[in-house]
């Protein structure tokens, strides 16, 4: 056997569809669109593909039309659960609309279609990998989509292969390219439409159109489970502090969708930490105080949860941060003939004395990693950081400081975990696994229905699936712009957390009690063949949301 | 609603009992047993306990004799999967005997006995911890129960609470000290019986008479899950080795688990590592060469297994450490007189040459932690070591020697990740949940039999449930002599990965297949309500065990 038993069983899931999806059906246009912000200035820039209607789709008697239509489907950046899926529901659909059309996939994400690395995909291939985890049925890349040299290219492999349609899964940049890749082809007749699909784990890939991006709900369910059964080991042990840090980038989605549903006693939230800008201090004051409390219970445990993103969102740190990037830059050569054992002073004393106060009082390791390991640009590699071995240290110092003056007296001890590569490759939920199918088969109906520089939309997704709704919104909705590389540039807003959101306010309305209480909730695995309101439950996120639209 | 839609679920599980615990039931007696070695000592130390028979029960017509029994209940040692259902087992089945029977839990482990803390498990709270994954439901501990003042003070409180049985689940240490207790107990004619139950995720307290130790079949799982994840992970991005350390303290059966489960392109087993008399540069040659090897033909990608007690187990780092431990011990004042800058230094002269040479090729950070961080003894902590980041950071140092020498042309980029905590407390599988409730069922069967020095026993463990064997082994019979702080003792002899067992050997057969090719195999969680070749499969190496026996 090369599979897994669990594997061999979900092979034969059928994934739920809406039920716009199942037979033939209709468009129906809505309104003009507007983008997000900045309206003149983007409209100027995509004067072919701007102010178009969303659309969803309606059941209808009959049969759909059918011309043959070649499709080419690419995998973009960091993998997310139910990748695999996107690409069955498009094949899928393709097949249904017309068992002539062919789906090629290009190799190893956008690079492929750059660099005329391709393969069809085939109906055994696709059968292979039907609700599994990973993007390793073609790969996915980073390279970024976004030089006419690159379009033209692709163009050439497109044409040869008589590819009238281009589906890209990715993340707000690349779907960003993805609108300027189907405005580009369109200003130059080139007969190729574009179609986008949001995928990202982070969550930040959200609007009033995009209900989720998919891959989220996989990887918090995963990240919960484990979460989950780390409190149960804290709550049994009663010895550790449990300092967990999750990816998600710079939002801090995932680490409140974790909270929501493992109910930790201490759970910070960058987009908190800026709205209140506060101190590395504020932060570690916070904690070894819910720390301290406890222990006057003779709580000696907890569990901690840390956005991946945290660092970036501390006022204070972002400026140490800034003036050491551009110290250093000003200050090179003269720093490469320090001594190894001083640079850290040298640093200290070439700091505005502001950044130098919080530099020095940041762990050894930490100033190190700050100040030596760089990258190749000379820049702070602020991933490179432990926060949660950061924060816990120093809530260990700050408690050391606290029992000196009598203020702290109980025991202090750390274990710390990242988790990211466990969940990003998960095979999908039966949610990820029916809300990607729905994505790629409404990417196929996008297509047949002609239409280009859009992002299949599949909504109303806290209802069964039989009542989802399929569709598309011009991805022109979603932009505004914004400042990269010193230059204004169209993308797509990225969604953080609102504190004002109906998520964030669960969660403060409950903190308190969670900080004092060991309130831990254990949601244990993933589970595909049980009862439906284990199995097919969405994220607490999207329930919480949904129930303040009602 | 404050317990997970899972957990719900699962509290109403009902755990699968071998036939013959479901109704009135006989004791079989074997023939009379000796010790694992050592006899005519071990005869000697335990007069009123040695040489009983095993014993197994088949199922009879008719009613049980049942007197009333009170009993108690202790958790020893870390937490492992199943715990709680060993409780309901032991509850259900005195409740059967005689509504009367109670059952008392002392808290925070064998510290409960001695220090009198503890409460009647009830039926409400027994039901709350059906089938749920910790230790909380009365606690663990670590307390040994080692001396005639802690068995006399234990009388006490049983004698008060007219206890009549004690049941100690833990693993091999904390079994050791039940025989010893039921000996003494018997030896005073006390009127307690002891009965021992085998637990750990470690698997390594197992013998002819025990298949398995509780918790191993769940925890496995759960980390198979993760790597497999994990592996999915590395397959679709192509770009990282992950080096992945496993729990399990000295044995190496949860790293070899989980490798016969997920098939990763490396995994090192600490018994195989000793038996060849590898040293530290040996492991991180092989490890480099697979690399290499992967690399010549583009696959700069893997994953790695480091089980957690690996570095003791290599004989040269054994030596080290020991002459470390020597050294310091002898030279504590001097040393502590020297500068922190120069201590790595000063170790480095007073150590034996061939050890000094060891410590010299060592990654900074770990000699430092060998040599600096020292334990309340001023002994080594060989657990805080990161062992896989250790190797893998060994491995970067040689690929970088090969490149140069033009042996190697790749890319060699890490990301490493330990797992414990995460699978100590998770929900225990169906067949955790099972073989536990059987176990504490087949204690309290133990007990109306007037059993005691007995450990549960439940076999035949990968026939249906229904078919499983229940009875009890003596347990002098896992007896031997080993030296403890100087001293020989009675002690059960502790299972290690066995290089010529069927589990050692099928890793074998596939090792240089699985280093080349990506084999990966990804398992997926724990499933509770599917087909029961997904949810009730035992583990592959109890699998392979008994395919052997046949």
């Amino acid at each position: 056997m090369n599979i897994s038993a669990l594997q061999q069983a979900r092979a034969s899931y059928q994934p739920k569809l809406p039920h716009a999806l199942k037979g033939a059906l209709k468009v129906v246009e809505g309104a003009p669109t507007e983008s997000a912000a900045d309206q003149a200035e983007i409209k100027k820039l995509f004067p072919n593909t701007y102010g178009l209607p969303s659309i969803h789709f309606e059941p209808i008697e009959g049969t759909w039309p059918s011309a043959t239509v070649n499709c080419g489907v690419i995998l973009s950046g960091g993998q997310a659960p139910g990748g695999h899926n996107v690409i069955a529901g498009l094949f899928d659909g393709l097949k249904k609309l017309n068992p002539q059309n062919r789906l090629y996939g290009f190799l190893l994400g956008p690079g492929g279609l750059v660099d005329h690395k391709y393969i069809e995909i085939t109906r055994d291939m696709v059968d292979e990998y039907r609700n599994t985890g990973g993007f390793d049925i073609i790969g996915s890349g980073r390279t970024k989509l976004e030089t006419k040299e690159q379009f033209d290219k692709g163009l050439e492999i497109l044409k040869k292969l008589d590819i009238k349609a281009l589906v890209i899964i990715g993340g707000d940049d690349s779907n960003t390219n993805a609108c300027v890749l189907a405005e580009y082809y369109q200003s130059i007749n080139a007969g190729v439409q574009v179609i986008g699909c949001p995928k990202t784990i982070d969550g930040d890939l959200k609007n009033s159109e995009i209900e989720t991006s998919f891959g989220f709900d996989t990887a918090t369910k995963v990240y919960s489970e484990v979460i989950g059964n780390i409190e149960r080991d804290c709550n049994s042990a009663k010895k550790y502090w449990h300092f967990i840090k999750l990816m998600g980038r710079s939002a801090s989605h995932v680490t409140l969708e974790c909270a929501l549903q493992t109910q930790p006693n201490v759970t910070l939230i960058g987009e908190e930490v800026e709205a209140k800008n506060q101190t590395l201090d504020d932060i570690v004051t916070y904690v070894a105080s819910v720390v301290a409390e406890r222990a006057s219970r003779g709580l000696n445990y907890g569990t901690v949860l840390v956005p991946e993103g945290l660092i970036e969102f501390i006022p204070a740190v972002k400026r140490l941060i800034a003036n050491l990037n551009d110290m250093l830059a000003v200050k090179k050569d003269e720093f490469e003939m320090i001594q190894r054992s001083k640079r850290l002073t040298y640093i200290a004393i070439n700091l505005k004395p502001e950044n130098a106060a919080l530099f020095l009082s940041l762990p050894d390791e930490v100033a190190s990693q700050l100040a030596l390991d760089r990258d190749p640009h000379g820049n702070v590699q602020v991933s490179l950081i432990e926060t949660e071995q950061l924060i816990a240290d120093m809530v260990a110092v700050k408690l050391a400081e606290w029992k000196k003056e009598g203020k702290y007296d109980g025991k202090f001890a750390i274990q710390h975990h990242f988790f990211g590569y466990e969940g990003r490759c998960a095979a999908p939920s039966n949610f990820d696994a029916d809300y990607c199918y729905s994505l790629g088969s409404t990417a196929s109906m996008l297509i047949a229905a002609g239409k280009t520089g859009y992002m299949a939309s599949v909504k109303n997704t806290t209802a069964p699936a039989d009542e989802w709704i399929a569709g598309g919104i011009p991805i022109t909705m979603m932009l505004n712009l914004e400042k990269r590389s010193g230059k204004m540039k169209p993308v797509i807003k990225k969604a953080l957390v609102e504190l004002n959101g109906a998520p964030f306010k669960e969660f403060e309305k409950h903190r308190k009690e969670w900080e004092k209480e060991t309130a831990f909730i254990y949601p244990g695995p993933i589970q595909y063949f049980g009862p439906s309101e284990i199995c097919d439950r969405s994220t607490k996120t999207l329930q919480l949301e949904h129930q303040k639209k009602k």
